[in-house]
């Protein structure tokens, strides 16, 4: 089962610590801690094994992979030593990375794209390529006419003014080159009823969105523990601090509130109701590719006693995302080779805003998550 | 089904808390906010109401009731306004205590604690009594032959050296009485061969041990969440700071030791392996009723990445214990009604050191103790 | 030295905390702890004792200022038993309490205002009185021409639209007749070159501003802790988590401007530079009257080792803010009357935005107000 | 100024950090953070210069000291590339480093040490050397008679029984050898009576005990802001959590209690009264050379009104400790070129346990530190 992993947002933080760990992961230097796909309980599903993975990915940077991974070396998210015996094999991926296309309609872009894909395709002789966003998130796009049918939306697309936000567009030039797409940010991706339609149409399927590494992940336990308890949460507020690229772009209001309202789904879900606080981002340059998030939860007891729990999450996103992004790529690949298409609702234990209305206490979506991949097959 | 509920310590802050609040409870004054018998889920099982259960106990101090709940209400662990309310209700569960019996031999005691459970049970006509341990943790006890065999502790017990702890003679007393036992501290318990051939013998079912209120019960929620994303807990340390007389106690080193043992189980459990680190107690009077517990864990994630969590847990040990031994209570009466004896050990939701080899995740234990309270019948 | 106490928003929490603990010291059921006129260093200076002190103010709101403590009570922040003992004393008190003039022209209002405080004055006999505003916090004001002189103000008031917000129109009223000021906001209060002429003209002492009760106080020591072992603060960062009246006004985004940059303002003093980050003020109504603060703190060591702290404070600000009103209105009037005129300088251990250019320490700002404590005279 | 640096425990994190440093700074590839000596008010005074340093040192453990810092850079204490450009220069360090004498007699072994310092002041030209202990914690000693006079000692020495703990026997052949002497740890050192006696007689300089470098440096701010503010510490209770070498040296239970007798100190000195709680060391492996503690404070405001603050501390003790190591070598050094002899009761600011009665407050000390160093004299 030959299958190509194409990242969108190739050169950035996730993907090459995604990069640089299947690659290490082939070699056998490192364990697979982090990849929950190599967890007992997952690894008889019919998954493509590192060795039958190959990477590729557009980017609008330009900076080499390489050059990239040792600066996450210096920054404590890889071990140098991994960089540096690895380096023949990120030159071998430099080769199959691209500059994200630009054309004058996003007709021609999201074509540019699919051509991209399918060269990548038909060089490596693939079975099949799944698609993944890691780019950096976006504002919240405008509505639009458009985004309610495929045809409008085609018909949209070859006008002058752009239609999809850069997330969407990917996710239609994917589902047009046959390719499944996962969208591991809070970005719109194929959340958009034209773009399920098109995803129908081609029998293809697609997962998302935005990635639970930190805070929203810890959440998604302690809310079931709350309720489960019968305890009253009154408040539950979060400061998040972060830095490094995705930490200045959430500085920007817009795409900070796509980001917040994901962040904080979890807990009306969990508990069944909402409970008062915000959680917040904060960009703090110092901090690096390692992010701190504070809560503070208050909630009542028996007879209305109040209590409070707080804590602090020091994580490394990178670190975090990496393994789920390849996780989600083998599963997202299997579910195509074994015929699922739409979206992929089962695969919520991964995301902080999944798609479909799936439970949102981490263990249940678990439960789910082995019955899948258990329906996927086993002839390995 | 009228029920006793007869407590081991029921002058303690626990018991007092407990019974304030099934008052309150019965009276319409407060919602079962911590009683997770009163979750949808659980609701269905023939339980004993509010208005079924009659309340009795053993201590060993004399300070009324009124006086005790007086005391926490100024602590800040009932309202004030409520144990005005329900001071006559109160002076009447009064009348149901007595002094816990000290004979010559354990034998003579435990006649006398027979006899004062017949008397509880006759003079208020009830179907059933369950007899639940929340007296200050015991000093793990001398191992002693006679702990094997109930005809070889039947014998020793009419000698004049004593032979079981407190805790297990209680548990004794109560099986000779025909009535089901909870033991919701670390102590010995119902946990002896001897009296598991006893409960076998009279048909009754007990459950134990150590309720799970507060750092434990967040570890049974982080623990497998770090096993369920494949992150390698390196390090778990944490810190418990409690005053009131169980902080006194477990100043103790002996006393402390069963905790700490209770208390760090939950890991090897549900991770498969045990971190370095330990859990400490401290008693430090000043904190009085309200218990802080801070833990640091230290994990690796891909790539070795380095990464740490902590969180600080301020609760309000009397405030979280008391729904759940009136939860236990009722369960474990419909369990005896319902025909089950021995060890119930599908209540390990409730426990830091649960009977038999359930699950060591909250969310498993949910699952168990959903079935488990299916299975009691649904005739209210 | 009789000494009137003539509070700006007395009805509010820390007003009435102040008063209650005044009374409450005045009658000796309480040890003067939090007020730091009561440490030996300060004990020397001839400050006005309790029994001096006489109490009014000015409110908008009407709730009885008995009212007032006993829901302060309930909410954990004064003790019960001791409202119930100064019942009759808070209910002098009342008599004394004004609602705030409000007329068609700021002039008119000035003037109602000045004839409230010497009304006040005279009934009583006073030596003199401070006014002290402790209402909530304003928006920064629009900035006016007829601010930088006392002339262009005075015409400016007589006109029909609003020249100065309420905090400064407090201190010209306070001024006007004779009364010395303190501002415990952030907001204007003295702070205009027109009133700092009539401040002068007058011959009238005046202090502020904002009174460090929290996070900043711990700042205050942090940050030189930092600059005296140089080590480099590479970020700050913090998150205020506060409900009641002062919370809900801080959520307006205009008086939360004018906190922040107050709190912000002591660690570019004791730094020498101002290190990365925020400090955010968020309401969270649940949280009431105590307030949960959390720092960040990111440094470099030796060789650019990086470092981190946290800390979070869990205070009550009335609690921490009444004994410090008590302690400027005693060292306000001794320094009125020792002929002290213009801004107080060496009040700045009180202050987050201290007046003047004084250290930012706080063990700094202690000495410097010793030695004022000192100049004020020992004749007690 | 030539001036030898020899340090005891030359090959551990701590002096390994210090050597690095050192010659980085005399190289000009650092910036001076952490070191205080380098701050504006300090650095008037006459003290040797980067370049006028010479070090030396014994150890017990061979491991070079290239290799030492290797792993160090490893363990992200030292910078990587620091240590590549430094490899000549610490390679030249590691030709004046001596095993640790060990003969038949104390007197023998005492000998030895001498002769190894006067070898290294002669062979380097240097006008002094400081001698600085850096070796891991040891247990309290047993009282011995010998201790307390300087004849008996002599005699004792003699004898085939020890009768001085190692780093008290090192304090005795500095002195022995002319050099003045420097406790980084709270080992006994140069704190006996004979001792005193012998660096009298010699015209030495000493100072000491145990580095102030994480929690106890942040306990002596936080206790003076309670102190000024008049608020009652009610309990302070912390856990420190360490791995490396001392942790492991410190699990043991004699050497804990040095420590942590140590680290409570401070709060007796600056409160005026010893709270509840207890400072406790765990050795946790896995968390290497960063260590973490956290600190539980509670306490009672105005009224009675109970409050608390937490902080967590995460900070590298090498790079902690190491500038300080450098700092006190320079101040020792010019101290004793000023004719300065016996306890240096003015370097309280850089101890846990200083000698002396000096204040307990931080910026006391400071305070203390500058008039000190203006009395050394400014000839530079």
């Amino acid at each position: 089962m030959r299958t190509g992993v194409w990242l969108i947002g190739a050169r950035g933080s996730v993907a090459v610590t995604a990069l640089t760990g299947a690659l290490a992961l082939r070699a056998g230097l490192v364990a697979p801690t982090g990849c929950v796909t190599e967890l007992p309980e997952l690894r008889g599903a019919d998954l493509p094994g590192w060795a039958d993975l190959e990477f590729g990915g557009h980017d609008v940077v330009a900076l080499p992979v390489v050059k990239k991974a040792e600066s996450l070396a210096d920054a404590g998210v890889l071990p140098g030593r991994l960089v540096a015996a690895l380096t023949d094999d990120l030159a071998r991926v430099e080769q199959e990375l691209r500059p994200l296309p630009s054309a004058d309609t996003q007709a021609q872009t999201a074509a540019a794209i699919t051509a991209d894909l399918r060269d990548f395709q038909q060089r490596h002789a693939l079975d099949r390529v799944v698609v993944v966003d890691v780019a950096t998130t976006e504002p919240a796009p405008e509505p639009h006419a458009a985004h309610w049918s495929l045809a409008a939306l085609r018909t949209a697309l070859r006008g002058a003014q752009p239609v999809l936000p850069a997330s969407a567009l990917a996710a239609y030039a994917a589902f047009e080159a046959g390719c499944a797409f996962v969208d591991f940010t809070p970005s719109t991706g194929a959340r958009l009823p034209a773009l399920a339609e098109l995803a129908a149409e081609a029998g293809l399927p697609y997962a998302g969105n935005d990635g639970k590494t930190g805070e929203t992940l810890v959440k998604s336990v302690l809310a079931p523990m709350f309720a489960l308890r019968h305890l009253q949460v009154t408040s539950w507020s979060g400061l998040n601090l972060l830095g490094g690229g995705d930490g200045a772009n959430l500085a920007d209001p817009a795409a900070n509130a796509a980001k917040v309202a994901s962040k904080q789904r979890v807990l009306g879900d969990a508990l069944g109701y909402t409970p008062e606080g915000t959680s917040r981002i904060e960009h703090v340059a110092e901090i690096g590719d390692f992010k701190t998030a504070w809560d503070l939860i208050t909630f009542a007891g028996f007879l209305g006693t109040g209590m409070r729990m707080e804590f602090t999450w020091h994580g490394c996103d990178s670190a975090l995302a990496a393994p789920l992004v390849l996780d989600l790529a083998r599963l997202t690949a299997a579910a195509h080779r074994a015929g699922r298409h739409g979206p992929l609702t089962e695969l919520g234990f991964f995301f902080k805003d999944p798609l479909g209305d799936g439970p949102a206490g981490l263990t249940a979506q678990w439960d789910t998550l082995v019955s899948f991949s258990a329906s996927l097959g086993r002839t390995r």
